[in-house]
Order: structure tokens, then C-alpha cells, then sequence
């Protein structure tokens, strides 16, 4: 079963599960199942992007559109778009050459469920598909904006960003890293694509520079609170609870925020950060409502 | 040693060359050597585009392009972008769990050289690094034009496309394909992307309809000649000149066009397919001579 955010209060749950469904049937119409001999491949796609996840991605651009009151079905897309990029990176993070996971989200990884080869094509199918989807006229009409919309997600998510966030995380095995070095690592690996997600609703709004920097600004404090967690939770929390395999950073002898500053010290960093992310809201004078208790429920959050 | 293409008369030759000198620079230009903890990475994308291969898809963006005086320097981002996207394919497609490469261009093939790990992340990165390079204004003023290369391409080079032929390819190790389904697949695994190559020249150009689709159906009818020709080159050629493992397909039991139609007639296919490829470019009544000699070559090449 996928985690779901019962440790968010009600207001925001409602908000949570709101966004999954729409994404959620988003995706389902962006990824429909077809009769072609090469039909494994669609399965594979849909097994790693449908029926899971909290969804805090699409959340962050469905909430940061609306600020600017950007028509839904266009963050939706955005929001469809950006899940494919993490959920690819998942996939191929799980493989048996990486992480070596055989589950995620409380169903077998998409290599056990298919085959690696399947895997491997499902994951770059998926990153393919997101950019398509971004330069799109569905997505906005000014061909301005889906190029700036391409360009900020490329950069969040190769080499610069997200993918070279995972190879600092596989030299983690084997080199001792300061601080310094996990926190650029977690910012590239995390924070880049949230502070994506939070400027996608800044760029399909045309919001003005401050706002634009104050939700990146907040989105990154929220990466990194987000992934101080996840390692406090990668020793503390129950599979069940999870439904992923705990533990695994510990075995793979991965530098974590855990392993560099101890359970306690992560703990008050995490809520440090958080605090920290919310101010940075403020510039929009009482509006930021949703955002402010994501952030607060990712200091809470049991899964 | 990369193939070189010996067996192109000296005029396509030299004309080759310079496109390949030119890529070689852009793509080098792209990819810097770093200092960063994660430079690995960056070695690892370079060793899988520099030094070798005939650049045949650069080839056809840069001469599509020229025959509507496109700036060259944005014609060498867009096959840039394009033999990233091509050269991630390979080194996916190189791992262990799909073709189990070991030799590429005469070099190992990146897993070998560096790991798995890396492989799978340099090749997500060339692919997200390709999408960002085409959204950037330097590869066209016009958003409406970057918007569209990224569309056409990522159609081209995903599930609908190359990745999806990919899927068919590891399909039919198991199945046994009829000709119609072994055309599809190549059509979608080799022919889409050199339609990519030469629709991007007319894209760039802001060509009519008529020259954008003669260009198409070219590269169309030459992909499918150059997947015919591979495939008799995997049972004649010698694995000096092809700088890869031959005898692959054969040794997998791969549905190919040699395996379904024989060896001689397989030829008949592939010189009845370049003739067609050139009546396509009548259109440019005499610009179109080096597309026409690219043609020529495909089917008298050895490597």
C-alpha cells in the first residue's frame, strides 16, 4: 500500500489527495494502455508512475500555480510532466547496477515486476515524454514559456542537477564526504527538481522575479528538510509504514545527514530548514497558506 | 580506430570529415572537463560521444540545413543535441542487461570502462543535456522553432519512437517477428531519428511543407536502407573495420532483415530503398547532391 499523509492535518490531507487524483488521472490519460507488440513498455511506464507516492511534487506546482491563479488543467500537465522525471529517476535508481531495490511504494520495483532491459527503456521513455509534454500548446500558449519551462527542468535534472546529485551518491560509498559536500549533494539529488516544482507554477504564472526567487528559495530549505527526514526515517521508520526497504544507506555505508551529524542534530536542522523555507513566503501576504503546512507535515511525516 | 568512411567518394568524404570536426568541437564545447567530485560523470558522457562514429546523423541536420542557408553554428547545436541522444542510446543499449557490448568504435563501451552505474546515469544525462541544449536561444531566436525540435524529437526518440523500437528489438529474441513488424521496428528504432536528423535542417529553416516532408520521406526510406545494410554488415563485415562485436543479432537469435529475407535479397531491398530515398529530394531540383551521395554511401559502405 502507498503511504498516505496521515500525519498531515485534514485541510491539507483533503489538498494531498486532491492533487493525487487529478494527477493521477493525468498521467492515466497521458499513458493509455494500447494493443501494440511493444506494450510492455506502456505497462512498465504505468507500473512506475501510477498507484503510489505522496505526490508532494505535483503538489508543489498545482499550489505555487495557483498564487497566480494559472488555469489547473495547465499545472496538472506541468505537474504530470515533472512525476515522470522523478519517477524515472526512481526506476533507474532501483536498478540492480544502483540501488539494488526490489521494492517501492509497497510493490516490487519495475525491474522485478518486468526485466531490467524493460526497466532501463521505461525510465528514458519516461524523460523523454516529459519534455514532450512540456513543449506542447496544451501546456501554454506562449511558446516563450514552455521553452523556459524545458530549459529550468533540464538543468534541475541532468548532470548540473539531479543525475549528478546520484553520482556524488554512489561515490558516497566509497569516499568520506564533509557536510558541506552531502548538503550539494542532497540540493543537486532533491532540491533542484522541488525548486523546480515550485518555479514551474512561477513560470506558467509569468510571476514577477521576487516571487519566482522566493518560492525557489523556499523549495530549496524544503528539499533539504525533506531529505534530512528521509534519512531519519531510513533508520527509524517501519517498511510497512514506508513501503520501501529501510535501512539501505546504513548497509551501503552512505554518508547521510544521519551519519554526519547523529539522529538528534538532524532532527533540529530538519526543523531549522523547515522554518527557515516558510519565511521566505511571506512575500505573499497570507496566500501561501497550503505551502506553509506542506512544509510542516514533511517535519512530521511517518512515511 | 573509428571507421572512417573510406569507401565515400573524395567529395562526400572531405565533406564528412568537416562535419565530423565541427560536431567533434561543438559537442567538446558542451561537455567540459571539470574539477567537480562528480567529474566522473562528465567523463563518462564524453568517452560515449567524442572520438569516433560517422556522424551520419550530423551529417544530414547540417545539409538539410544548408539547403535552406541556415546558420551553421545553430545547424551544429541541433546535431549536437541529436548524437547526444543517439550516443545515450548506445550506451543504454551497450549494458549488460540489454545487448551485453563490450567494444563500441573500437573502445570499451562505457559500463566497461567506468561501471554500470555510470553508464546508466551518463546516458540520462546526454538525453535531459540534448532537450536543454534545444530550448536555449542560441540554437534559434524563435521559441516557436525550439519548441517544435524539441516536440519532433522527443516524438521521434521515445516509447512512439526509437525507445519503443527498442523494446520491439528485445521482444523479438523471443518471438518470431513477419517482415511488416521487423520494418516497424526499425523504422521506429533507426528510422525516426534520421528523419529527426534531416525534418530539424527544414525546422531550422522555417521550410514549407513540401521540402519538409521530401526530407522526411528521404531519411525515412534511408534509415530503413541503413538498418538493412547493418544488418548484412553484422554476418559479412569484419569486426576491425565496424570497430564493434558482429554476429550479435545471429548469436541472439534477432529477428533481422537477413534472417527473414536472406542475404541477397536483403541487398535488392537496400539499393531498391536508396533509389527511392533520392527521387524524395527532386524537390530541391540539384541542391540536393551530397544528400544524394550520403545515399550512395549507405549502401557501398564496409563499416
Amino acid at each position: 500500500m502507498a503511504p498516505s499523509p496521515r500525519d498531515a492535518d485534514p485541510f491539507l490531507q483533503n489538498a494531498m489527495n486532491d492533487v493525487s487524483e487529478a494527477v493521477n488521472k493525468t498521467i492515466d490519460r497521458l499513458l493509455p494502455q494500447t494493443d501494440l507488440a511493444e506494450n510492455q513498455l506502456y505497462e512498465a511506464m504505468r507500473h512506475g508512475t501510477l498507484g503510489g507516492g505522496k505526490r508532494l511534487r505535483p503538489f508543489l506546482v498545482v499550489h505555487s500555480a495557483a498564487l497566480f491563479n494559472v488555469d489547473p488543467s495547465r499545472a496538472r500537465r506541468v505537474a504530470a510532466a515533472l512525476e515522470f522525471v522523478h519517477c524515472y529517476s526512481l526506476i533507474h535508481d532501483d536498478l540492480p547496477a544502483m540501488d539494488d531495490a526490489a521494492l517501492r511504494r509497497g510493490k516490487p520495483t519495475v525491474h522485478k515486476q518486468f526485466d531490467e532491459a524493460t526497466a532501463i527503456l521505461a525510465g528514458d521513455a519516461l524523460l523523454t515524454l516529459a519534455f514532450e509534454i512540456l513543449s506542447e500548446p496544451e501546456t501554454h500558449e506562449d511558446p516563450r514559456v514552455r521553452c523556459e519551462l524545458i530549459k529550468t527542468l533540464a538543468k534541475a535534472s541532468g548532470a548540473h542537477g539531479m543525475v549528478g546529485g546520484q553520482m556524488l551518491d554512489l561515490i558516497a560509498e566509497d569516499r568520506e564526504f564533509d557536510l558541506g559536500t552531502i548538503s550539494r549533494m542532497q540540493r543537486m539529488k532533491t532540491g533542484k527538481l522541488m525548486a523546480f516544482a515550485c518555479e514551474a507554477g512561477a513560470i506558467l504564472g509569468k510571476a514577477s522575479d521576487p516571487h519566482r526567487r522566493a518560492l525557489c528559495n523556499y523549495a530549496f530549505d524544503l528539499g533539504l528538510a525533506f531529505q534530512v527526514t528521509d534519512d531519519i526515517l531510513d533508520v527509524e521508520a517501519d517498511p510497512q509504514d514506508t513501503g520501501k526497504d529501510t535501512r539501505k544507506d546504513e548497509q551501503a555505508g552512505k554518508a547521510t545527514f544521519v551519519s554526519a551529524m547523529g539522529k538528534d542534530q538532524a532532527k533540529d536542522r530538519a526543523e531549522m530548514l523547515v522554518q527557515q523555507s516558510v519565511r521566505h513566503l511571506r512575500i505573499f501576504e497570507g496566500r501561501e497558506k497550503m505551502l506553509k503546512s506542506l512544509a510542516e507535515y514533511v517535519l512530521e511525516r511517518r512515511a
